[in-house]
């Protein structure tokens, strides 16, 4: 029998003792040795409930019990879970977690902690919830030289932008009810700021170049400024509007950012709708790949919390390896990366449009029309670079947005 | 350094040389260790090709060489692979294979003889080229109760069924040119009366049941009589037809089976298209899943043959747990299996069908017209029993075609 402790009994915790009490026969099989829940940490009481029989109140309780020796974090914040987790390795205990905000920041170091006392540090559910992602990225995709992952790592965006392509509808509408269906935080900034996909995609870099990449350093834009006129344009490209995370390593450069593009119909990450996540990888060998499926929920998250407590059930006493120095990952310049953008300026008719200052600034673009909407014009400039990009938008009078065209 | 070998250099043999060399570093940091490849064996000479100096014609060679650790079969074909296969475990040493006909038929042997010597057995690159599905299923979907994986997982058969839905051609042109452009063999058999994806879904469902299920015993049917009228309606009904082999878990009673199926639209499995796999998974607390990419070819089964190399580097002298028992599977009786069907039958109009009649044979059953088709009429029946359906077919006049109606 292996004791395991799971500290937070919150929407992930809860569901982590669901999956192992309703699939306990399974989780035993697959971990060859019976995994039992000893203890559950929460400051609060859960009268009523029969997990309370378990409840402690003092993580010392579980780090003293040389009986555990999986620790489940699944609280949620960089602090305290951190100072745990860290506690919980060095007492020769291994951990797994959900939490994408303390791997983001400190994943190299547990996973060095974790090699320096031969136990395990998993985090398969921080990145794309039930997807299994990060396992095959570290055991399977093994003998490619990985130059692209791009995923849709945010249920909640996604489930707006397909709601405002379908429906026509308006951001502020379609999030509205977005969190009356309880698919939106009722502060939304995390997910529509695209700061959860931030730390995701710099999990993911982190872990294909084997080595830290900050999340601060990552360029970040959300989705609050895209309205039904961007989607009439992408539909008319046919494509769609996508929260994307994306790496990429161009002539040896490694590029990160988080934002809206417009993805060709033609792209796997299209047919990506809702909720669901997915993550496209692209290889020397391997060619496209894509793994999709539920990026949140109580179960499908939990499912990947359990998968690695069963991974380390079955290595005890043994370190998978894992490639993730902690050495900061140099990027290229950001203002260096090229892009096409599509962009739409006031104008009462295309004929209004003086086409030898768009060439000056935009070189060559392919002018787009999409039905019902007037006073305006849009195009799609030629790759360009971000920051030439940016210094032709900030001298270019008229103009109402701009979507990266990129997928 | 790890010496390894490879037996036969034909297309995946001469992969698996060109990924090593391609990616020796990767592969090297990946494995914790150097990996060199010391023989490839194959009864050819290849005058001027540098492999000539490390070519040799007599596996005794290999079997005999304490320095060769892991040996790589893809040579294909049950014998003699299975033998060196067994040999070279029984010698001690780790094995990975892309063969899925002597993995269907051999797999739980293998994988058993593996364990009784310490060593490992591997076969990613068996099912779905490229794709991570084996792995993903043996060590991250661990603690789910899978109740459906179904697949595209035969990438000439979905190119064909592409075509003749995107350019209206028929099967046998369209086969013509997947031929010419060396998308189909000059015997297309085996992919398109299914018996490749039929080893494939065996494989699967015996990893995923743990049991052995004989690919004997699996219901296979092809595409060769699909038609451009079958598309017809499949577009009517808002899908697209695809070969799948599916394995579903339906009241404790394990069904498998390989057909041609109306894919919705809404399904992810309608969106892989042309030579692109995917493998669609559910589970009870993961729910949706699935796995996309390259499902064939050179590199990209290659890719997954080389994975396997490194995770054998990386777990020398262990044994990677994998749940697949001889006893045979018992499989639930096909003839009690439920699917809705479409079924077109000859009439010069709706007028001349006699509705009674098809509710007495069908059921209650939903009319689906297609643009531009005479003489005919369509339906779509409610879930019926596959004996039952068999049977009303048989004694039914005037009946075109009928394809299942599923995802």
């Amino acid at each position: 029998m292996v004791n395991i402790a799971v500290l937070g009994y919150g929407t992930v915790g809860s569901g982590v003792v669901e999956v192992i009490q309703t699939n306990q026969e399974i989780v035993n099989k697959r971990a060859g040795d019976e995994v039992n829940i000893k203890y559950v940490l929460d400051l609060r009481e859960f009268e009523g409930d029969p997990i309370q029989k378990i409840l402690v109140h003092d993580y010392n309780v579980i780090l003293n019990d040389e009986d555990v020796k999986v620790v489940v974090e699944v609280m949620g914040g960089v602090e305290p879970a951190h100072t745990f987790v860290k506690q919980a390795l060095e007492a020769g205990k291994s951990v797994c977690t959900s939490n994408k905000e303390m791997v983001a920041k400190h994943g190299a170091e547990l996973i060095q902690i974790a090699k320096d006392n031969n136990v395990n540090f998993l985090y398969e559910a921080s990145v794309g919830g039930g997807i299994p992602i990060i396992r095959p990225l570290t055991s399977s995709l093994t003998c490619d030289d990985i130059t692209e992952v791009s995923g849709i790592l945010n249920g909640t965006t996604n489930y707006i932008l397909t709601k405002m392509r379908d429906q026509g509808a308006a951001f502020e509408d379609v999030l509205k009810e977005a969190q009356e269906m309880g698919y939106a935080e009722r502060n939304p900034e995390a997910d529509v700021e695209g700061y959860d996909a931030c730390r995701k995609i710099a999990i993911l870099t982190s872990l294909v170049c084997g080595q830290q990449v900050d999340y601060e350093d990552v360029h970040t834009e959300g989705i609050t400024k895209i309205t039904q006129q961007d989607f009439e344009y992408a539909k008319a490209l046919k494509g769609s509007i996508k929260l994307l995370g994306t790496y990429q390593r161009i002539e040896d450069k490694v590029y990160v950012m988080v934002a809206p593009f417009v993805v060709s119909e033609k792209h796997p990450l299209y047919h990506v709708n809702d909720v669901f996540n997915a993550v496209f990888v692209h290889g020397n060998m391997l060619d496209d790949a894509m793994f999709y499926g539920r990026g949140a929920g109580k179960l499908p998250t939990a499912s990947a919390v359990v998968s690695d407590i069963v991974d380390e059930v079955k290595h005890m006493g043994r370190n998978i390896m894992q490639i993730w120095e902690p050495g900061k990952l140099e990027l290229g310049n950001f203002d260096d990366w090229k892009h096409k953008f599509l962009v739409r300026i006031q104008s009462e008719d295309i004929d209004d449009v003086n086409m030898d200052d768009v060439k000056n600034a935009f070189g060559d673009v392919l002018y787009v029309k999409a039905p019902g909407i007037a006073n305006e014009t849009a195009f799609v400039t030629a790759p360009m670079a971000e920051g030439a990009f940016k210094e032709a938008i900030q001298n270019f009078e008229g103009v109402i947005s701009t979507v990266r065209v990129g997928f």
